[in-house]
């Protein structure tokens, strides 16, 4: 539910010199404000600076808010929303596969076996192409960005130049790139065509690192890391070896770099790496040095209580995925429980685990999941027995909390909240966008309500413009 | 999965008279062939009659195609697909409440009683400003039309005059319309402000179905009812009095109509017409002669093996619901075992229980629910103690058949296929659409593939024309 307006009172900023104002935005705009509450506030003066931060946020009651508006205006620095039109904080993309973007959608009724070896590895192994490759990256990353999605926590490929020209794209088209070049190098699981022996995945990792940050320096902010981060990416458990997980760890170490792999995502997945080492896929991640503070871990429906505490321990954060979920988990994560251990969540559409590019899509999925998780499923036995969980309800407003704030926090970025001092990186909504024009026939309409219609309802037509770090990356404002 | 090119023979048709045939479109599809396969036609000539149905559906193959196709270019009545365009059966939406369009999306995270209560009853009463209904009417009619919707199972409100209106916005529009005008007499369980009297909610439901049936007289054609016909419609047993029900009953003999309810929706409402009557809710619309071949009830989520025996021996259809009971039915329907039992079942959108008006989301939706049905959801429990039900997995083909063949045969409408006899009742899809270019990055695609990215990728943007009974009702084919 949204208070109208926000009851919480406006952070007051000291106005800055207009000379670091790159632009303004007027306008109202949903954020949360808890885990549990999406705020509203009325139209607000948005100042953005030429380090595309937020660096004030104006009321109408501000003593200076109209002589500010009329300056900025004068020199053409000022958009003011059309009736209809609403800011959101961007969203967060905790787990894709971007090459897998080419078989989005397809041969999700194959068993997994199937799935990976007739679909997918050989749809990884064709980006050795460079110009498919980058072809579809750029598909990729203009379709996540249309769909409001400024900061994405990628898979590549094993290969580095692949993984490179995604970080590239990334860079070229603005959205916050977390780039993984995928290590798998176990013989025993993985296709000839489709492996790197253990010295060379190492190696191709170290460089892939270092060309990656030679090209995407810090910027020494702390609301703008570097637009683009390599990501130490082991496949999953059960795709390497241990002197390849060794190694990972002391790069991630040493380079004090983001790492990502799947954890306990399937009965599958969770038994295989409990009988390789007598413990769970999280306590074995975190032996080799993989569970970190700079850590994402994709699925993680089966953690223990005690692998929750160990993930809040470390600091490392979970990408919950309820749309691949259903498809290979078999069973609903219980964010609630590991939000309720301290764990930090966000959310993942796993392409092509799961089909859908946009987190919208997840923010219902993440819903609707709950739902059947506190319930249960099976109509014909009484509710009492249904194998329902307690308390595992994901309200709308902690879905888009996990869209938002859970995603930014768990990547380091200070974004996800439209309050100064946290980067621009926005989404610019219209409801009455002709390819969609939302079921809204009352001009005063509670704003919660409104805030409930755009996140079930709309579609990509309704993001009508999407902002990284203050750089216009999709859409227009004309 | 898909064949191509389709294993099946094409029927083959004599040649209708070129007179009778209003236009001809020339491309490819895909059509269920069965339950458990979609097929693929390579591209093909569809002659549509001035009746609005295939008269003939020509393969290149067929000796006289090429002369056929340079006449009817002549005539000037032949449409041939760009590349990137298929046509697929219209859908069928066996659930909607028309006026909770105006809160769709909102309050699902409300509990049930005041969803009702503080938002959809007043949502509803207000539809007695006819207004105010006609605007949200076409706005309704118009946006499920964009989606591909051709024919729909509504609910409207008690209001009789309101709801002539939306079978009035049907007939305008070109959507096959079957409209309810509700009938919530009980004054127990009614608010006050929002209910009839027993006589006048019977009086009211028989001079609707004679208005209605006034205006849209039989066409005499198989394939091809009125466009909109008049359905009986007690909300659901717990808001209707024993004489209510009884007179409905009688009125849907009488006048050979449609009729529609709620049946074992939730635990609640399956335990009230429980504790009620002493038998199921499917055992007391029967009794009420409710339960018939010209039947469709919503969610259907608790049937019983008898009960679902007695849908099938009546040749009374299902509504599958899948978004909207996450929202409210404590369980998932099992849609698998009512097939095995030989119940006829299509999708139902059921706005506002559920937000999207979009079938293709529930085609999509009916897959995620069967995997949690299929696993069960709670992973803190082995596998085996999951509480997840066998054969409950609703592939995509599956999913397909129900929005396309179990739809139309639940409205006994002949369409969903494209075939010879076949109302053209088509949405025509473009996988190149500006709005949403689907990630098919090679010219040579297997067919199969590109239909399931169609069908878990697509937005309304890609629904480019859209037909019922051959005329153009979306779109434009320039
Ligand atoms: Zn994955
Ligand atoms: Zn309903």
């Amino acid at each position: 539910m949204v208070d109208q307006p926000s009851s919480k009172p406006i952070a007051t900023n000291p106005i800055p010199d207009l000379n670091t104002v790159a632009f303004a935005v007027e306008g109202p705009a949903y954020s949360s404000e808890s885990e549990t509450h999406v705020a509203y506030r009325p139209q607000s003066l948005y100042l953005v600076g030429t380090d595309g931060v937020i660096a004030a946020v104006l009321t109408p009651d501000d003593p200076q808010y109209h002589a500010i508006r009329a300056e900025l205006a004068r020199l053409n620095r000022l958009t003011s929303l059309a009736d209809g039109q609403v800011l959101l904080p961007g969203f967060s993309d905790l787990h894709l596969h971007a090459p897998q973007w080419a078989q989005a959608g397809a041969a999700l009724d194959e068993p997994l076996e199937r799935w990976l070896g007739r679909y997918t590895f050989p749809t990884e192994a064709r980006f050795a192409d460079l110009a498919y490759a980058d072809r579809a990256h750029r598909h990729l990353v203009q379709a996540t960005l249309a769909r409001g999605t400024t900061s994405v926590l990628y898979y590549d490929t094993i290969d580095r130049a692949a993984a490179v020209n995604l970080a590239h794209v990334c860079t070229e088209l603005g959205q916050r790139g977390f780039i993984g070049k995928v290590v798998m190098d176990d013989p025993e699981s993985n296709p000839e065509y489709y492996r790197e022996d253990t010295a060379t995945a190492l190696a191709e990792t170290e460089r892939f690192i270092n060309e990656v940050r030679e090209f995407a320096p810090d910027s020494g902010l702390d609301a703008a890391p570097p637009i683009v981060q390599p990501v130490i990416t082991p496949r999953f458990i059960p795709s390497c070896t241990d002197a390849a997980l060794e190694g990972l760890g002391e790069l991630a170490l040493r380079y004090h770099c983001f790492t990502q792999s799947h954890c306990s995502e399937s009965d599958w997945e969770h038994h295989t790496v409990f009988d390789r080492y007598g413990r769970s896929d999280t306590e074995a991640l975190d032996m080799f040095g993989l569970l970190t503070d700079r850590t994402v871990m994709h699925h993680c429906v089966y953690l223990s209580e005690s692998d929750a505490d160990l993930f809040a321990r470390r600091g490392a954060a979970v990408a919950h995925c309820p749309l691949s979920n259903a498809y290979f988990a078999n069973a609903v994560a219980p964010v609630r429980r590991y939000r309720r251990q301290g764990v930090t969540v966000g959310l993942g559409t796993d392409i092509s685990g799961g089909y859908d590019p946009s987190v919208h899509a997840m923010v219902r999925l993440a819903a609707i999941v709950s739902r059947n998780l506190e319930s249960g499923v099976d109509a014909s036995r009484e509710a009492a027995e249904r194998g329902g969980v307690a308390d595992a309800l994901v309200t709308l407003d902690r879905a888009f909390y996990l869209a938002t704030v859970g995603g930014t926090e768990a990547l380091g970025v200070r974004a996800g909240r439209l309050e100064a001092g946290y980067a621009w990186d926005v989404q610019l909504i219209d409801v009455h966008a002709p390819g969609n024009d939302l079921p809204i026939f009352e001009n005063d309409e509670d704003p919660a309500i409104t805030f409930q219609k755009i996140m079930n309802l709309s579609t990509p037509a309704n993001i009508r413009a999407v902002w990284v770090q203050g750089r216009l990356a999709h859409g227009t404002l004309a």
